[in-house]
């Protein structure tokens, strides 16, 4: 393979999806197929993108009270089997430990696929007193869960990284604004720091979390037209909290049971933001998480090497302090094949400078992905920097939205829910009169599904018949193909 | 049990040192038993001081070529077996995943016990041209090894937590830098952040890590006069690189094979600090992993209340930009309760109000663990903090440090060994001919091993002859008990 086949991207966002987001994330060097089905290496360039992404979730849980802890990966069958929902939702997904060594075990251990069955016995040992409560405990790990399907880096696969926060409350009042806090919070990091608008909302009752009262969402749109559930959080209620004894002494020495929430965003937001953003030259990072921000690219010739060099040099050094910034001083390289290097990786500002800049203290700056150029004094560039990120930034965010705005339709029968998904993609809101079997048509026809129904239990759905069956809408259904 | 029996550590450091260890982890909550014997669970106050380890240990080693990545936890058997060292060493202690939801696997799966065997392959593979090398990849994660001894907190369970560094080089005098370097920033970790010295050494080659052309060591004495090895850093040569194929082609078109270093640290190193520096009060921890440096205990009568409380806030408001402060201003607690409970818990400082500080403008300060107080102006008390905090840390190093001095005696023959560690515990350095034969009567009779040689290869033996055999000396051993 030559060098330059390496760099280019040769699958098309738009006509071979799969394909080009595969080819990306290879190409730009985020991760690896492992040699076992279902599992992926992430590489350096992969794993920072998922650090600088918990260095922002884990500094807002913990300015909202939550303390990490780590678990056992294993739970034993029995730990399981006290909550018959968890059983029934994960067993044919459990990985299994049966040998320790050269011994059979006695009970087999699950390799956590979540860990409420695990966490929560211990929540109900620290709990004594009304004053022991909340509990707030998160724990960054990987998971597994044995999907017998494709392989797609972060989307899909067999081991995932993410965390789940598990919290344990007096009532039912403070555990369910527990719940709305941490899906604020993944909203946040998916518009402000991803730049990805999300749709909030609650799953329907028939594709909630084995056990809970509630789950809600933040789902995003895809450029495929395929919607991406972003993160979840549970309102478990009291079922929890009854199967494994999560009890305590109130304040006026009445035994009561605690209310207990979950919440969970894994490596999969990484392939939301690869998906989202990048293009047919490869990887686009929004700033906050580029491990590059800014890539310096100096142009000489031979008479002109070194005046170009070390105003390169200097400008580094300046930068240095505020931004993640790289001189790519390769002598073996030509600035060209640079240029695409650094545009396949991802850095949303590039700066170059000839000796033209050189002469007239100034310095052009390029965006990634549009290549808007811009030249600017040397005076201040420090600031200027500073300006370009936030439009680059800016930009991304409103491309994104714009995507969301023009696809979310309506629709008033089952024709038009296949049609309008058929033709469209994107998400089809229909009123519906929350049974099951309504989704199923639409399931069978297309494998399009409810992902979420709006929050606010007083919102009128949008018609007053369910679109399907005819009888009365409840609620409003937002049906879309999902990942 | 009565709230200030839940305080007290009712076992003797001195006398009962594994029960009163096994207190102070429970009570300063630090860690719980899991349900599966050898398992824990890390609760947040236990985490927290891993967090602030990984902090340093992570900084550092970004400093210097670092990045981090994550491998698959799992490893198929196969892989494992392409080094044969790796598979002899690590076999009786590997737990199996047989079973993916309800089907057997083709192949079973290792649950890591170490990743080389999965990280050399991928080194391997991103690796063609000397351009491409060094590659130093680290992955922050846990491991798993099926041994069948007593649980000790963070000292032995089954799965811990740790890092696995894994680096490929063009030569072998790299590589060993590579090690070295990884060695001195374990070595500075023990030494400036967790107050403990350690002996540098090598281990003997009967006790190499598998595989491996030189493993070396940073070795911790105990109060009890046991070694913990604190960190491995492994020289592999090319045994690892040949096994997996780690090649590459050099400056002049010829292909030749890498050479590789792996290196670890777990969270064995939270054990060695809190058997260190605790005491018969609870938990006693360096200022830089201390989750509260200072605690501010209000002492009032209800006349007073008002005025001392106003000042403590003032106080923990002024001190809460440098310092991880906590102001402890309970109604249902007397101060009493509350000294204990902080001393419990291992704040390095406590700063205690009173009617008499707020008219004079004064604070006192009482250190954590010998009591030592002073009084001083509230004028300039950041910087008193500091120097105090300071000195409380240079405190813990110093008793340390004379424990360790105090400790490393000399033998010149067997009895003498068994007679010295067997009356004093500690090291003791004698003569050593290099024959694993001459280690087997000291092991036998009181379980005492040559934890480590000095690395020196040219520095003379402390005695012509084999303490235990009588032929040449080639080396110093330094036999003890060890955790």
């Amino acid at each position: 393979m030559s060098d330059s086949q390496e760099l280019g991207i040769t699958e098309s966002k738009e006509h071979a999806t799969g394909e080009w987001y595969a080819e990306v994330i290879q190409k730009a060097k985020l991760a690896d197929y492992a040699p076992m089905g279902g599992f992926i290496v992430t590489r350096p360039r992969g794993y920072e993108l998922w650090e600088r992404l918990q260095n922002h979730l884990d500094s807002w849980f913990k300015d909202t009270g939550v303390t990490n802890a780590y678990f056992p990966m294993f739970i034993p069958e029995s730990y399981l089997e006290k909550e018959k929902d968890i059983v029934e939702g994960f067993d044919p997904e459990v990985a299994w430990v049966t040998h320790g060594g050269y011994d059979e075990l006695e009970e087999r251990l699950a390799v956590r696929p979540t860990s409420e069955s695990i966490i929560t016995p211990f929540l109900a040992q620290w709990t004594r007193s009304h004053r022991d409560l909340p509990h707030r405990v998160n724990q960054w790990c990987s998971v597994v869960r044995w999907e017998a399907t494709e392989t797609k880096p972060f989307f899909r696969t067999k081991e995932f990284l993410w965390q789940e926060g598990h919290t344990a409350h007096e009532d039912g009042d403070e555990a369910w604004d527990e719940a709305m806090t941490r899906l604020d919070q993944y909203e946040k990091l998916y518009e402000d720091v991803l730049a990805i608008p999300v749709l909030r909302g609650r799953k329907p009752d028939h594709d909630k979390f084995p056990g809970a009262d509630t789950t809600t969402t933040v789902e995003a749109l895809m450029p495929d037209g395929k919607s991406v559930q972003g993160a979840t959080s549970h309102y478990l209620g009291q079922s929890f909290a009854e199967a494994y004894d999560v009890t305590y002494v109130d304040e006026d020495e009445a035994e009561r049971t605690a209310h207990t929430t979950s919440w969970g965003l894994s490596w999969r937001s990484l392939g939301a933001l690869v998906m989202t953003h990048s293009d047919d030259q490869g990887l686009v990072l929004p700033p906050a998480l580029a491990p590059e921000q800014v890539v310096i690219v100096p142009i000489w010739q031979e008479d002109t090497k070194d005046e170009v060099l070390e105003y390169a040099e200097e400008l580094a050094l300046d930068l240095d302090e505020e931004f993640r910034v790289h001189l790519d001083d390769r002598d073996e390289r030509n600035p060209g094949f640079k240029y695409n290097e650094w545009e396949l990786k991802g850095v949303p500002l590039r700066i170059e400078v000839g000796p033209h800049e050189v002469d007239d203290e100034e310095v052009t700056l390029v965006h990634r992905p549009d290549g808007e150029t811009e030249t600017v004094d040397r005076d201040g560039l420090d600031e200027a920097v500073g300006d370009h990120l936030d439009a680059v930034f800016a930009k991304l965010k409103a491309d994104a939205e714009e995507n969301l705005e023009e696809n979310v339709r309506e629709a008033h029968s089952r024709e038009d829910i296949l049609g309008t998904i058929g033709q469209h993609g994107g998400y089809v809101k229909a009123p519906w009169c929350g049974d099951e079997d309504c989704e199923d048509p639409i399931k069978e026809a297309i494998a399009a599904e409810i992902v979420m129904v709006p929050m606010d239990p007083d919102e009128d759905p949008i018609g007053d018949e369910c679109a399907i069956c005819g009888e009365e809408a409840t609620e409003t259904a937002y049906f879309a193909k999902s990942y």
